[in-house]
């Protein structure tokens, strides 16, 4: 894998404002109340932590998850519209709109107007993006696999099954 | 507890704008290719999954989870400024400005000027601010309980142990 940091292009990130993110999500001499003991607020420290290391490894190409995930999609559902983008993302549009926008500056994203419908336009990656885009997930495969590499085979698969029964029960009521 | 929809702030949140959240985070006939497979997107969907469930019951107040975190954080911490909100949540300063602006304008938190430094502010909590962080904490204990009731008390402390193994051991090298 080739990492070029001298085409790498000029988007702020946190870090790059000179901003620090707490080492796993906490900051030492503050106090956190009853934050920590909610499971919700468990499993959004463990994403921050799992996400500061991410961006480090995704500093040359400006990739943060979001990105990547919005990357991912495109590349994956042909002739997909920004609206649908937002759905399959699980944000507002208004979120889906901002990332497209950053995707669009760092030349890796391009909208396309429809012939059919002028409003809106079908989202696809440049061949910059494609490159792109398949140098980060192999990073960000193996960024997964340093991660679960904490745990073993069977504890993986065990924390598999309490997400998805975590997140199934949260739904079976109106 | 009180609730008092004709007090509700007018904030705009993805549902008041019309917008869809996917079920579960995931939306029916998209193609998701690699990320199915990625633990880091798994948990974030766990975490879209609470955090819709947890919208729905908050939406009297207005209160989203980073707002929950941040009246939480300024309760506990006497003078806190806003740029070590942003470093207890984990967050940019400009995403703690946010926060802050919006709950500025529902009332909820204001910001003294200090005496020794002009530039800084210190945050506080109004008192209408600590009357709805009373009876929002009442609900997100019963909320993130009946979350957690989907799994027995072993399954709750398992995920516990492996989100905090997970955490740690991804800080353990430079």
């Amino acid at each position: 894998m080739s990492v070029r940091p001298s085409s790498r292009p000029k988007i702020p990130r946190p870090q790059r404002r000179g901003e620090t993110v707490a080492e796993g999500g906490l900051a030492p001499g503050v106090d956190y109340g009853p934050l920590t003991d909610l499971l919700g607020y468990r499993l959004r420290r463990a994403q921050i932590r799992i996400y500061q290391d991410f961006l480090d490894a995704m500093d040359p190409w400006s990739i943060t998850p979001p990105r990547f995930s919005a990357m991912t999609l495109i590349r994956h559902n042909t002739g997909m519209k920004l609206t649908e983008l937002a759905r399959a993302m699980g944000i507002a549009r208004s979120g889906a709109v901002e990332v497209v926008d950053s995707l669009e500056k760092l030349g890796y994203v391009q909208r396309a107007s429809s012939p059919t419908d002028k409003r809106a336009h079908s989202l696809s990656l440049t061949s910059r993006g494609a490159e792109v885009l398949d140098e980060v997930t192999t990073l960000i495969r193996r960024h997964d696999e340093k991660v679960s590499a904490s745990l073993s085979e069977m504890e993986q698969a065990q924390l598999r099954d309490l997400l998805e029964k975590l997140g199934q029960v949260a739904h079976s009521h109106p």
